[in-house]
């Protein structure tokens, strides 16, 4: 993984961020830990112990197994619709046990916990600005009994000292800039197309693209190419004709891949690497 | 889909919502969203955003994906369990964007905001009585970003505000009392049969029918026929004996086709759409 | 199935348990009802019509089917991460509507609430010191309208009254210190090899045994023989080479068998009943 400088972003993070953070008491989870095990109970369980009031909201634990990057980026695409004060808590951790870093990064009123695997590094790339502090583990109070589970030993106690306020970034360690970047592919934007690929399937199988909207108004007419085929732009997924793939910009604001009322990951065979562009008409 | 005019609950509804609706504070959900995915995490996010006290629960997100009658069905034979004042979501919604109409229904003393897709035809048909209001989507003030995620965009802010107190169902738009019909099959009662059909298959296997208990006394010693076999109607799943299907009528009412400890489904080769008929014993 | 006293314990329990048990309002879950159904929300509605207040964490919902010791392991390995003072919930219960049992167990300033059938055995089997109360369903008010869902019918409101200060396990029925013994293997210990077997995978594939750590000082240098081989012994996942299987002692502080980056469950063919000894180097 390379280190990349995003040094671009620090003036305005030092702007924004200088808002005070206002603790609300909620923290959102992020994980691969699955719904199967016991994990997640257990970290909500070390948050109420050190504060009954926190509430903890379930983002999504079924990122895939490892992929850091794809929490960066959901959490990226979902934070803003929390209240201002809360503590977004993300924890895909393979190199658990490690030397890998864990920052604590402040962006307007938000607080983000995640490994310095690529996982921040998607993150903040989503930020309009941001101020990081890399955790001291030799200064933190904290109980760390095996190498396997800071999800339970590190990031929950954290978490739910910055979400009631008992503990401020600042008092974590360091400030940092240098994150590691995430191995995510970015889109090519060119004159008249944008190429990029799709990332991940949603429980629809709707087939979620790195390409972000909304295209400019002289784009009207744009068709989406995959595999060979030129596919509709619409608006609603009742746009399409029946049986009728088609592209569509998302929820998050992302160019998916959906078929109407049916699986596009099912029907199509298209799935995370597929290239996809999209053209202007002519 | 047929619309269908409820006019034989209407003077009941009336009565019994006359009365007011109090807010508990308490949403339940249920969409077809599964959880592998941000969505359901972000409705949430919106709620607390409007009112940090509101407390959310889970009733289930694996609805089989775009059949909203499933989502009516769970939520009209479980809404008795929470408390009075609780508004319930559901968010099954294929024609998301399109001008379907969304409907917040009173009923005794809970809310419940739904597609009128089916979904909220099939939910009224297991409330005593209800009013039912048409949103008007020009008159409230949401913010729809984009038009494939109402879950978000109306359903989460309405449903906090009625759960906070912040709106009356009043001020939501006009009263109405045509809602989709559901396409859930319904069972056939006739003088020594009751013909019906297996709707979905639990977690367990257990087949659950459209066939409501329970049954008249003088039908003591009724059989269960399916494919071809007569089966046993018992009490406890332990009463049925090692690898026998038997009949039971679960903890919603519904009569289910049951194995001991093992999955009917697996076992059997039986699944929604497969006839059921109760017989009395002569 | 076996019943064992756990005589052993006794005066330990009637010393520990003299402390008074302080609902936190915090209660904790824990099923083989998975999330397809709307069972768990059921009971978190019943729960909450109860008390407003209580506020509930899902420990796990995906038990394997009808395999009540391993819910009673899970918690017997969770529950201290929890707060004093909350209730732990396991609805485990094939047998519901028999006569089986269902007990309230007290070990330090924790309560469960579990049916006797060998989940309550394992579970105690992971406390300090405990007493317990058998279920008097005579004494209590409980509208118990079926046979099959006691989770909703008298888990729930016990655990409710429980969790807000209504009731003390002592109101419940009689002491008991019968329970039906777990029917989980237990590891064997010899002079210089620990003989145990597999008895879960998680959702990584990482294969979970019945061997506790730490081992002794003396045994550094150990090895993990499985199917033929020998592991290494390795301290975190990212020790291991590419491709390797290792053995790592997990967070609950059990010996569990890992590929790094890759489930040991799909590329090893090993599962639950795979003998597995740990040898002392020589």
């Amino acid at each position: 993984m390379l280190r990349r400088r995003f040094t671009g972003n620090i003036i305005v993070a030092m702007d924004r961020t200088a808002r005070t953070f206002h603790a609300s008491g909620v923290v959102t989870l992020t994980t691969d830990f699955g719904l199967k095990d016991p994990f997640v109970g257990i970290m909500k369980g070390v948050m109420k112990r050190h504060c009954l009031d926190i509430g903890v909201i379930d983002l999504c634990h079924e990122v895939p197994p490892f992929r850091g990057e794809i929490a960066g980026l959901w959490i990226g695409l979902s934070y803003r619709w929390f209240p201002e004060g809360t503590v977004h808590v993300a924890v895909v951790d393979p190199g658990v046990g490690t030397d890998r870093g864990i920052v604590c990064i402040q962006s307007e009123h938000h607080l983000f916990l995640a490994p310095d695997n690529g996982l921040a590094g998607e993150l903040v790339s989503h930020l309009d600005g941001w101020t990081a502090w890399l955790l001291d583990l030799t200064t933190l109070d904290l109980q760390i009994s095996t190498a396997t589970f800071h999800g339970r030993d590190i990031f929950a106690p954290v978490a739910a000292m910055l979400a009631s306020g008992k503990l401020v970034p600042q008092a974590l360690g360091s400030p940092t800039h240098d994150l590691v970047a995430s191995a995510l592919p970015r889109p090519a934007f060119e004159a008249s197309s944008f190429a990029g690929e799709i990332l991940f399937a949603d429980r629809f199988g709707n087939l979620s693209t790195n390409i972000p909207g909304p295209l400019p108004e002289s784009w009207q007419g744009a068709s989406v190419g995959v595999d060979g085929q030129a596919l509709r732009l619409v608006r609603t997924y009742d746009d399409a004709r029946p049986g009728e793939a088609v592209g569509i910009f998302n929820s998050f604001g992302l160019l998916e891949i959906a078929l109407p009322r049916a699986s596009a990951r099912k029907r199509s065979g298209w799935g995370p690497g597929t290239p996809i562009r999209v053209s202007k008409s002519r």
